[in-house]
């Protein structure tokens, strides 16, 4: 079950969706830009023409807000399209998946896969351990920030892991941080290399659907020729060209989360049965010591707060929840409403 | 080159959008319903949470709409993502592909395509020269009714057919008749038989994305688990619910194109250059005796008016153009202007 099903969810709990605070969908806690909706309005008139086939003023606007050139990029109808796009290209090779992490991969290159757990200190990525289990396997799938661990691959260690295989970064999280470790601006020389990115998270439009990849020309053209036309619709395009020309919003975005983390990470690691792992990302990873996921998800949701139950991720169980870093008055919220369920901090619960 | 690229036309000729007619995209004239402009404002919050995995409202409207099951309908991102998804499924069998018709069919079947050429009897269509052909083929692909020809498969023979190969029908235009040779129903129950629609087309909302199949719950569900998540955006969810609930939109969108064709028909027949091919459907083939279709695409485009140049088509060539079936002034512009190319009524264009 992925995240972010708060329709659902509110018709599951009886609550309005106004009313619900989710913390099971990993975006931007500011929301989309304000101007948005009215750039909205302003091109609705364009749903009766079809979208520009060839996308070439978004693939212009990605060029300047990422450093590439335009034909370094492939734009999809949110990144999942793409990582199909890229199992049925690499249609018979097999894929070596470090995990807990996303779930598509897995799903989209199915019997082919080989997942390797990253379970040792506490979920730390290890690229030695890549490795050393890359035998007969000629992709190796990463989540770069990792989702849902908040573990960070080096650069270096992915360039030097490209040299041997295939290797496709998914750095759907990485607008969220200082993007040091992004190797988006190599993966349009390197045969090897292929980044996957998405504007959903940074910019907290899901229900739009886009996404992008970066890659050598060949591989963009080879990956073009296999995509059906007219993959990213017309309000999606209009409104993803004028989103990257959004810089500040963006490193507002960065400074707000980086705060907003550690604020979060403090305060849950003050809460007696969780354990919150070092995230560098806009979400935590939290192991439970006294409830199940699923019992804790229940709880909350009957009290209008959404978490991600993680029991369904490869080598995770159901004592894993996924929160996202929301606003201080959400994290607040949430903070307050985990404090009543510990024992510990009984008298808390009667004070507040 | 896909018909449908104002945007790409009117950078073209230096014309604004709003003052092009275009005939080139096979869309209903009427254009989308008028309140649907409103509809999409009020809903336009939903953009920031993800669309519903399930499309359960969605699923449900044009359950009643086609009146067929849930649970034997499937919704994407414009009816392209199906002929691809069904490429996929049916990744070693061969398709054959009755000629000229929508050249995606082939982009997405690749090597494993055979086409035949449906050029006898002013393109008439012919199941006994597709049986002929069915030799080493699994699947044959038709286009009901045909683009570009306007033809109409008999349901009957349709039936006949699935019971040797798997059928796929892309009923992309049959909203656009009376549907009595539509195979929707069928399709629930015949696994054999496939059927994909398409709102694009009748409620002219191209710039949204969204198609739909009807199959068996079988091939249903095979389908769908090879589907990436999220495929239809949001707005479209929402949009394509409330509009297929529109059926006096339908109703009145088939009785005018039926009377404007037969007027367009009437008026291209008198003019001595051109050859129209009859048609079921809101779009006619025509063939040009004095012209290229390149010399008058670009003709006619200098005065704002875009047709569908057809020497893309397999089994046509240059001297082939489609006209979309609009409302009578723009139908009318279009035949005073071809009326002025035509050396045997220069007595009218000097006088007009």
């Amino acid at each position: 079950m992925h995240g972010g099903n708060i329709i659902t969810q509110a018709k599951k709990y009886n609550i309005g969706i106004d009313e619900i605070i989710d913390f099971s969908a990993n975006l931007n806690p500011l929301g989309f830009p304000n101007n948005l909706t009215q750039l909205i309005i302003k091109n609705i008139k364009f749903i009766t023409n079809y979208p520009d086939v060839e996308a070439s003023e978004l693939k212009n606007s990605l060029s300047e807000y990422i450093n590439v050139k335009p034909e370094n990029i492939i734009v999809a109808n949110g990144s999942c399209e793409l990582i199909y796009l890229l199992s049925r290209l690499l249609s018979t090779q097999n894929v070596l998946i470090p995990s807990p992490t996303f779930t598509e991969y897995e799903r989209a290159f199915r019997n082919r896969t080989k997942l390797i757990g990253l379970t040792d200190n506490n979920f730390s990525l290890s690229m030695n351990k890549v490795m050393d289990t890359l035998k007969d396997m000629q992709i190796v799938f990463l989540c770069n920030p990792n989702n849902p661990t908040g573990g960070l691959w080096p650069k270096e260690e992915i360039l030097r892991l490209a040299k041997q295989v295939m290797v496709i970064v998914d750095e759907a999280f990485m607008d969220f941080i200082e993007n040091k470790e992004s190797v988006a601006k190599e993966a349009a020389t390197i045969d090897n290399l292929f980044v996957i990115r998405s504007l959903t998270k940074i910019f907290a439009i899901p229900g739009l659907r886009i996404g992008y990849g970066i890659g050598t020309q060949k591989t963009i053209e080879t990956l073009s020729a296999i995509q059906p036309p007219w993959s990213v619709n017309s309000i999606a395009q209009i409104v993803a060209t004028y989103l990257v020309k959004n810089k500040d919003f963006v490193k507002e975005t960065i400074t707000l989360v980086e705060k907003e983390r550690n604020f979060l990470f403090n305060c849950l690691s003050q809460i007696n049965y969780l354990t919150p792992y070092p995230s560098v990302a806009n979400f935590i990873l939290v192991k439970l010591n006294n409830f199940t996921s699923t019992i804790l998800t229940d709880m909350l949701g009957k009290r209008g707060i959404l978490i991600r139950d993680c029991s369904d991720f490869a080598f995770l169980d159901d004592s894993f929840i996924r929160i996202a870093v929301k606003t201080r008055v959400e994290n607040s919220k949430l903070i307050k409403e985990l404090k009543k369920y510990d024992n510990k901090n009984s008298s808390f619960t009667t004070i507040g």
